[in-house]
Protein backbone atom coordinates (compact mmCIF):
# COMPACT_ATOMS: atom_id res chain seq x y z
CA UNK A 1 0.00 0.00 0.00
CA UNK A 2 1.28 3.22 -0.58
CA UNK A 3 0.81 6.30 1.61
CA UNK A 4 -2.65 7.40 0.69
CA UNK A 5 -4.28 3.86 0.38
CA UNK A 6 -2.65 3.41 3.86
CA UNK A 7 -4.63 7.18 5.31
CA UNK A 8 -7.53 6.03 3.72
CA UNK A 9 -7.50 2.42 5.80
CA UNK A 10 -6.60 4.01 8.77
CA UNK A 11 -9.10 7.66 8.75
CA UNK A 12 -11.50 6.79 5.78
CA UNK A 13 -14.94 6.18 6.72
CA UNK A 14 -17.00 4.01 4.31
CA UNK A 15 -20.87 4.19 4.41
CA UNK A 16 -23.83 2.61 2.89
CA UNK A 17 -24.21 3.80 -0.51
CA UNK A 18 -20.39 3.61 -1.73
CA UNK A 19 -19.77 6.53 -0.08
CA UNK A 20 -16.32 6.42 1.59
CA UNK A 21 -15.70 9.82 3.76
CA UNK A 22 -12.64 11.13 3.97
CA UNK A 23 -13.52 14.58 5.20
CA UNK A 24 -11.18 14.78 8.22
CA UNK A 25 -8.19 15.01 5.91
CA UNK A 26 -8.86 15.41 2.27
CA UNK A 27 -11.90 17.57 1.32
CA UNK A 28 -13.19 19.41 4.98
CA UNK A 29 -10.60 19.00 6.90
CA UNK A 30 -7.28 18.93 5.41
CA UNK A 31 -3.85 17.45 7.01
CA UNK A 32 -1.86 20.16 5.33
CA UNK A 33 1.37 17.43 5.43
CA UNK A 34 -0.37 14.72 3.56
CA UNK A 35 -1.25 17.55 0.75
CA UNK A 36 2.61 18.69 0.42
CA UNK A 37 3.25 14.58 0.12
CA UNK A 38 0.53 14.32 -2.34
CA UNK A 39 1.88 17.72 -4.23
CA UNK A 40 5.13 15.86 -4.17
CA UNK A 41 3.86 12.31 -5.66
CA UNK A 42 2.35 14.20 -8.17
CA UNK A 43 5.41 15.69 -9.46
CA UNK A 44 7.11 12.23 -9.32
CA UNK A 45 4.68 10.78 -11.50
CA UNK A 46 4.43 13.78 -14.31
CA UNK A 47 8.38 14.12 -13.79
CA UNK A 48 8.70 14.09 -17.40
CA UNK A 49 6.23 16.61 -18.61
CA UNK A 50 6.53 19.99 -19.18
CA UNK A 51 3.73 21.75 -17.25
CA UNK A 52 3.24 25.41 -17.43
CA UNK A 53 -0.33 25.43 -15.46
CA UNK A 54 -2.41 23.17 -12.71
CA UNK A 55 -6.08 22.91 -13.67
CA UNK A 56 -8.66 21.71 -11.08
CA UNK A 57 -11.95 23.18 -10.06
CA UNK A 58 -13.67 24.37 -6.83
CA UNK A 59 -13.68 23.81 -4.36
CA UNK A 60 -12.25 20.99 -2.38
CA UNK A 61 -9.48 20.47 -5.40
CA UNK A 62 -8.05 23.41 -4.80
CA UNK A 63 -6.15 22.59 -1.89
CA UNK A 64 -4.52 19.74 -3.77
CA UNK A 65 -3.64 21.61 -6.89
CA UNK A 66 -2.09 24.23 -4.91
CA UNK A 67 0.82 21.88 -3.82
CA UNK A 68 0.81 20.22 -7.28
CA UNK A 69 1.38 23.66 -8.62
CA UNK A 70 3.96 24.40 -5.73
CA UNK A 71 6.05 21.23 -6.93
CA UNK A 72 6.09 22.12 -10.21
CA UNK A 73 6.43 26.04 -9.86
CA UNK A 74 3.96 26.60 -12.28
CA UNK A 75 0.74 29.17 -11.27
CA UNK A 76 -3.17 27.00 -10.40
CA UNK A 77 -5.73 27.43 -12.46
CA UNK A 78 -9.30 26.71 -10.91
CA UNK A 79 -12.71 26.23 -13.06
CA UNK A 80 -15.53 28.36 -10.75
CA UNK A 81 -19.18 27.19 -10.58
CA UNK A 82 -21.10 29.96 -11.96
CA UNK A 83 -25.24 30.30 -11.49
CA UNK A 84 -25.22 32.81 -13.96
CA UNK A 85 -27.19 32.03 -17.39
CA UNK A 86 -25.71 35.05 -19.01
CA UNK A 87 -21.81 33.85 -19.54
CA UNK A 88 -19.49 36.63 -20.91
CA UNK A 89 -17.89 36.04 -24.44
CA UNK A 90 -14.47 36.35 -22.11
CA UNK A 91 -14.29 32.71 -20.82
CA UNK A 92 -14.40 29.44 -21.57
CA UNK A 93 -17.66 27.34 -20.19
CA UNK A 94 -18.24 23.38 -19.69
CA UNK A 95 -21.30 21.47 -17.76
CA UNK A 96 -20.38 19.80 -15.54
CA UNK A 97 -23.54 17.52 -13.94
CA UNK A 98 -22.99 16.73 -10.12
CA UNK A 99 -24.25 13.19 -8.66
CA UNK A 100 -24.07 14.22 -5.39
CA UNK A 101 -26.06 17.46 -5.40
CA UNK A 102 -28.33 16.28 -8.48
CA UNK A 103 -28.13 19.21 -10.84
CA UNK A 104 -25.68 20.48 -13.49
CA UNK A 105 -22.97 23.24 -12.77
CA UNK A 106 -21.53 25.72 -15.73
CA UNK A 107 -18.09 26.08 -14.40
CA UNK A 108 -16.05 28.96 -16.11
CA UNK A 109 -11.92 29.96 -16.52
CA UNK A 110 -11.26 32.84 -17.58
CA UNK A 111 -9.66 33.11 -21.28
CA UNK A 112 -7.22 35.38 -20.04
CA UNK A 113 -5.42 32.26 -17.89
CA UNK A 114 -5.65 29.41 -20.33
CA UNK A 115 -4.12 29.66 -24.05
CA UNK A 116 -2.89 27.61 -26.81
CA UNK A 117 0.75 27.69 -25.14
CA UNK A 118 -0.44 25.84 -22.26
CA UNK A 119 0.16 22.24 -21.49
CA UNK A 120 -1.94 21.41 -18.22
CA UNK A 121 -1.78 19.17 -14.99
CA UNK A 122 -5.52 19.23 -13.98
CA UNK A 123 -6.11 17.63 -10.70
CA UNK A 124 -9.09 16.62 -8.63
CA UNK A 125 -9.86 14.82 -5.38
CA UNK A 126 -12.16 12.14 -6.45
CA UNK A 127 -13.04 10.95 -9.58
CA UNK A 128 -16.24 8.19 -10.17
CA UNK A 129 -18.57 9.52 -13.41
CA UNK A 130 -15.81 11.35 -14.84
CA UNK A 131 -18.27 14.53 -15.27
CA UNK A 132 -15.84 17.04 -13.67
CA UNK A 133 -12.29 16.35 -15.71
CA UNK A 134 -14.73 15.88 -18.26
CA UNK A 135 -15.63 19.30 -18.24
CA UNK A 136 -11.80 20.53 -17.38
CA UNK A 137 -10.96 18.49 -20.52
CA UNK A 138 -13.62 20.42 -22.53
CA UNK A 139 -12.24 23.50 -21.11
CA UNK A 140 -8.79 22.89 -21.81
CA UNK A 141 -9.06 21.81 -25.52
CA UNK A 142 -11.70 25.31 -26.41
CA UNK A 143 -8.42 26.62 -24.99
CA UNK A 144 -6.33 25.00 -27.29
CA UNK A 145 -4.54 24.09 -24.25
CA UNK A 146 -2.54 20.38 -24.27
CA UNK A 147 -3.89 17.97 -21.60
CA UNK A 148 -0.63 16.31 -20.48
CA UNK A 149 -2.07 14.18 -17.80
CA UNK A 150 -4.39 14.13 -14.99
CA UNK A 151 -3.78 13.53 -11.13
CA UNK A 152 -6.80 12.20 -9.20
CA UNK A 153 -6.34 11.44 -5.40
CA UNK A 154 -9.09 8.73 -4.99
CA UNK A 155 -10.92 7.33 -8.22
CA UNK A 156 -13.79 5.23 -7.50
CA UNK A 157 -12.65 2.39 -10.01
CA UNK A 158 -16.04 0.81 -9.74
CA UNK A 159 -17.74 3.47 -11.49
CA UNK A 160 -16.94 4.40 -15.48
CA UNK A 161 -15.32 7.46 -15.04
CA UNK A 162 -11.64 6.15 -15.26
CA UNK A 163 -11.95 3.48 -17.81
CA UNK A 164 -13.50 6.57 -19.93
CA UNK A 165 -10.83 9.01 -19.69
CA UNK A 166 -8.21 6.00 -20.24
CA UNK A 167 -9.92 5.21 -23.42
CA UNK A 168 -9.60 8.81 -24.46
CA UNK A 169 -5.97 8.36 -24.46
CA UNK A 170 -5.13 10.65 -21.27
CA UNK A 171 -2.52 9.46 -18.93
CA UNK A 172 -4.35 9.26 -15.96
CA UNK A 173 -2.67 8.67 -12.94
CA UNK A 174 -4.92 8.15 -9.67
CA UNK A 175 -2.99 7.52 -5.86
CA UNK A 176 -5.65 5.14 -4.90
CA UNK A 177 -7.89 3.02 -7.27
CA UNK A 178 -10.87 1.83 -4.88
CA UNK A 179 -12.19 -1.26 -6.39
CA UNK A 180 -14.28 -1.85 -3.67
CA UNK A 181 -16.36 -1.27 -0.57
CA UNK A 182 -18.60 -2.53 2.35
CA UNK A 183 -20.10 -0.56 4.42
CA UNK A 184 -20.85 -3.65 6.99
CA UNK A 185 -17.37 -3.92 7.97
CA UNK A 186 -15.65 -1.02 6.82
CA UNK A 187 -13.50 -2.81 4.15
CA UNK A 188 -11.96 -1.00 1.57
CA UNK A 189 -10.61 -2.97 -1.76
CA UNK A 190 -7.71 -1.21 -3.47
CA UNK A 191 -6.95 -1.85 -7.29
CA UNK A 192 -3.72 -3.69 -7.52
CA UNK A 193 -1.64 -0.68 -9.24
CA UNK A 194 2.49 -1.36 -10.91
CA UNK A 195 4.77 0.43 -8.44
CA UNK A 196 5.33 3.53 -9.74
CA UNK B 1 4.26 49.49 -0.02
CA UNK B 2 4.39 45.88 1.32
CA UNK B 3 4.43 42.75 -1.33
CA UNK B 4 0.71 42.33 -1.53
CA UNK B 5 0.01 46.19 -1.90
CA UNK B 6 3.12 46.39 -4.88
CA UNK B 7 1.17 43.20 -6.52
CA UNK B 8 -2.51 44.72 -6.30
CA UNK B 9 -0.57 48.05 -8.18
CA UNK B 10 0.96 46.04 -11.16
CA UNK B 11 -1.79 43.36 -11.62
CA UNK B 12 -4.74 44.19 -9.93
CA UNK B 13 -7.59 45.93 -12.44
CA UNK B 14 -10.17 48.54 -10.88
CA UNK B 15 -13.78 48.24 -12.32
CA UNK B 16 -16.68 50.68 -11.89
CA UNK B 17 -18.70 49.99 -8.83
CA UNK B 18 -15.80 49.49 -6.59
CA UNK B 19 -14.99 46.37 -7.74
CA UNK B 20 -11.20 45.25 -7.69
CA UNK B 21 -10.31 41.99 -9.42
CA UNK B 22 -7.13 40.38 -8.75
CA UNK B 23 -8.37 37.28 -10.32
CA UNK B 24 -5.24 36.90 -12.18
CA UNK B 25 -2.82 36.06 -8.86
CA UNK B 26 -5.01 35.24 -5.97
CA UNK B 27 -8.80 33.94 -6.48
CA UNK B 28 -8.94 32.64 -9.81
CA UNK B 29 -5.46 31.72 -11.27
CA UNK B 30 -3.42 31.39 -8.15
CA UNK B 31 0.25 32.58 -7.79
CA UNK B 32 1.82 29.70 -5.82
CA UNK B 33 4.69 32.02 -4.74
CA UNK B 34 2.42 34.81 -3.62
CA UNK B 35 0.54 32.21 -1.39
CA UNK B 36 3.62 30.75 -0.10
CA UNK B 37 4.66 34.67 0.97
CA UNK B 38 1.12 35.31 2.29
CA UNK B 39 1.25 32.56 4.22
CA UNK B 40 4.76 33.24 5.99
CA UNK B 41 3.47 36.75 6.61
CA UNK B 42 0.15 35.66 8.38
CA UNK B 43 3.01 33.24 10.18
CA UNK B 44 4.86 36.36 11.50
CA UNK B 45 2.02 38.84 12.37
CA UNK B 46 0.25 36.10 14.50
CA UNK B 47 3.74 34.29 15.66
CA UNK B 48 2.87 34.80 19.43
CA UNK B 49 -0.43 33.05 19.36
CA UNK B 50 -1.32 29.39 19.75
CA UNK B 51 -2.96 28.44 16.75
CA UNK B 52 -4.13 24.76 16.86
CA UNK B 53 -6.36 24.83 13.48
CA UNK B 54 -6.97 27.70 10.61
CA UNK B 55 -10.06 28.03 9.38
CA UNK B 56 -11.97 29.20 6.20
CA UNK B 57 -14.79 29.24 3.58
CA UNK B 58 -14.71 27.77 0.51
CA UNK B 59 -14.12 28.46 -2.58
CA UNK B 60 -11.03 31.43 -3.15
CA UNK B 61 -10.17 31.14 0.86
CA UNK B 62 -8.86 27.28 0.34
CA UNK B 63 -5.80 27.97 -1.49
CA UNK B 64 -4.54 30.70 0.93
CA UNK B 65 -5.61 29.13 3.97
CA UNK B 66 -3.80 26.27 2.77
CA UNK B 67 0.00 28.22 2.78
CA UNK B 68 -1.56 29.67 6.41
CA UNK B 69 -2.19 26.20 7.87
CA UNK B 70 1.35 25.23 6.54
CA UNK B 71 3.46 27.59 8.39
CA UNK B 72 1.44 26.88 11.66
CA UNK B 73 2.34 22.93 10.81
CA UNK B 74 -1.75 22.95 11.58
CA UNK B 75 -4.96 21.21 9.77
CA UNK B 76 -6.86 23.63 7.90
CA UNK B 77 -10.59 23.35 7.99
CA UNK B 78 -12.69 25.09 5.64
CA UNK B 79 -16.57 25.69 6.03
CA UNK B 80 -19.08 24.08 2.72
CA UNK B 81 -21.48 25.83 1.28
CA UNK B 82 -24.50 23.95 1.88
CA UNK B 83 -27.79 23.86 -0.29
CA UNK B 84 -29.66 21.56 1.80
CA UNK B 85 -32.74 22.82 3.81
CA UNK B 86 -32.57 19.92 5.92
CA UNK B 87 -28.68 20.18 8.07
CA UNK B 88 -28.09 17.14 10.05
CA UNK B 89 -27.34 17.37 13.72
CA UNK B 90 -23.32 16.92 13.48
CA UNK B 91 -22.75 20.15 11.36
CA UNK B 92 -22.51 24.23 12.95
CA UNK B 93 -24.52 26.21 10.93
CA UNK B 94 -24.67 29.89 9.49
CA UNK B 95 -26.08 31.98 7.43
CA UNK B 96 -23.92 34.01 4.87
CA UNK B 97 -25.33 36.69 2.83
CA UNK B 98 -23.21 36.99 -0.43
CA UNK B 99 -23.77 40.46 -1.78
CA UNK B 100 -21.98 39.23 -5.10
CA UNK B 101 -24.60 36.81 -5.48
CA UNK B 102 -27.78 38.29 -3.88
CA UNK B 103 -28.50 35.52 -2.12
CA UNK B 104 -28.21 33.51 1.23
CA UNK B 105 -25.83 30.29 1.47
CA UNK B 106 -25.91 28.14 4.65
CA UNK B 107 -22.26 27.70 5.58
CA UNK B 108 -21.57 23.96 7.57
CA UNK B 109 -18.42 23.05 9.46
CA UNK B 110 -18.81 19.25 11.04
CA UNK B 111 -19.11 19.09 14.47
CA UNK B 112 -16.02 16.72 14.18
CA UNK B 113 -13.51 19.11 13.14
CA UNK B 114 -14.14 21.91 16.17
CA UNK B 115 -14.44 21.76 19.43
CA UNK B 116 -13.81 23.73 22.58
CA UNK B 117 -10.21 23.19 22.42
CA UNK B 118 -9.35 24.91 19.35
CA UNK B 119 -7.48 27.92 18.85
CA UNK B 120 -8.21 29.47 15.42
CA UNK B 121 -7.11 31.70 12.91
CA UNK B 122 -9.57 32.70 10.42
CA UNK B 123 -8.27 33.67 6.58
CA UNK B 124 -10.16 34.83 3.97
CA UNK B 125 -9.00 36.61 0.80
CA UNK B 126 -11.41 39.34 0.83
CA UNK B 127 -13.45 41.12 3.35
CA UNK B 128 -16.10 43.64 2.62
CA UNK B 129 -19.53 43.97 4.76
CA UNK B 130 -17.88 40.67 6.81
CA UNK B 131 -20.82 38.65 6.08
CA UNK B 132 -18.86 35.68 5.30
CA UNK B 133 -16.25 36.58 8.82
CA UNK B 134 -19.44 36.63 11.07
CA UNK B 135 -20.43 33.40 9.88
CA UNK B 136 -17.03 32.10 10.76
CA UNK B 137 -17.14 33.71 14.06
CA UNK B 138 -20.91 32.85 14.80
CA UNK B 139 -19.38 28.89 14.35
CA UNK B 140 -16.40 29.35 15.80
CA UNK B 141 -18.26 30.06 18.73
CA UNK B 142 -20.54 27.23 18.59
CA UNK B 143 -18.16 25.04 18.74
CA UNK B 144 -16.62 27.06 22.12
CA UNK B 145 -13.33 27.51 19.99
CA UNK B 146 -11.36 30.79 20.67
CA UNK B 147 -10.85 32.80 17.71
CA UNK B 148 -6.84 34.12 18.48
CA UNK B 149 -7.10 35.99 14.64
CA UNK B 150 -8.80 37.35 11.48
CA UNK B 151 -5.93 37.09 8.43
CA UNK B 152 -7.52 38.61 5.64
CA UNK B 153 -5.77 39.34 2.36
CA UNK B 154 -7.52 42.60 0.90
CA UNK B 155 -9.74 44.94 2.66
CA UNK B 156 -12.15 47.17 1.80
CA UNK B 157 -11.47 49.67 3.75
CA UNK B 158 -14.59 51.67 2.48
CA UNK B 159 -16.92 49.05 3.28
CA UNK B 160 -18.00 48.45 7.18
CA UNK B 161 -16.51 44.87 7.86
CA UNK B 162 -13.22 45.85 9.15
CA UNK B 163 -14.80 47.94 11.65
CA UNK B 164 -17.32 46.19 12.95
CA UNK B 165 -15.13 42.92 13.55
CA UNK B 166 -12.36 45.21 15.63
CA UNK B 167 -15.06 46.78 16.97
CA UNK B 168 -15.95 43.88 18.73
CA UNK B 169 -12.55 43.53 19.43
CA UNK B 170 -11.27 40.68 17.56
CA UNK B 171 -7.49 41.02 16.60
CA UNK B 172 -7.80 41.16 12.40
CA UNK B 173 -4.76 42.07 10.06
CA UNK B 174 -5.57 42.99 6.90
CA UNK B 175 -2.08 43.05 4.22
CA UNK B 176 -3.86 45.88 2.63
CA UNK B 177 -6.52 47.86 3.19
CA UNK B 178 -8.09 49.66 -0.09
CA UNK B 179 -9.52 53.30 1.38
CA UNK B 180 -10.11 54.55 -2.32
CA UNK B 181 -10.40 53.25 -5.91
CA UNK B 182 -10.91 54.93 -8.86
CA UNK B 183 -12.10 53.42 -11.78
CA UNK B 184 -11.42 55.92 -14.15
CA UNK B 185 -7.68 55.94 -13.93
CA UNK B 186 -6.76 52.80 -12.14
CA UNK B 187 -5.75 54.65 -8.98
CA UNK B 188 -6.27 52.56 -6.07
CA UNK B 189 -5.48 54.35 -2.24
CA UNK B 190 -4.26 52.17 0.62
CA UNK B 191 -4.38 52.64 3.87
CA UNK B 192 -1.32 53.66 5.51
CA UNK B 193 -0.51 51.24 8.34
CA UNK B 194 2.15 51.03 11.10
CA UNK B 195 5.18 48.97 10.03
CA UNK B 196 3.90 45.47 11.24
Amino acid sequence: MNFLEERIIKDGIVKPGNVLKVDSFLNHQMDIQLMEEIGREFKRRFADKNITKVMTIEASGIGIACFVAKEFGVPMVFAKKSKSVNISGDVYVAEVESFTHKNTNQVIVSKMFLNNDDHLLIIDDFLANGCALKGLIAIANAAGASVEGLGIVIEKGFQDGGRMIREMGYDLESLAIVDAMDAENGTITFRAQEDK
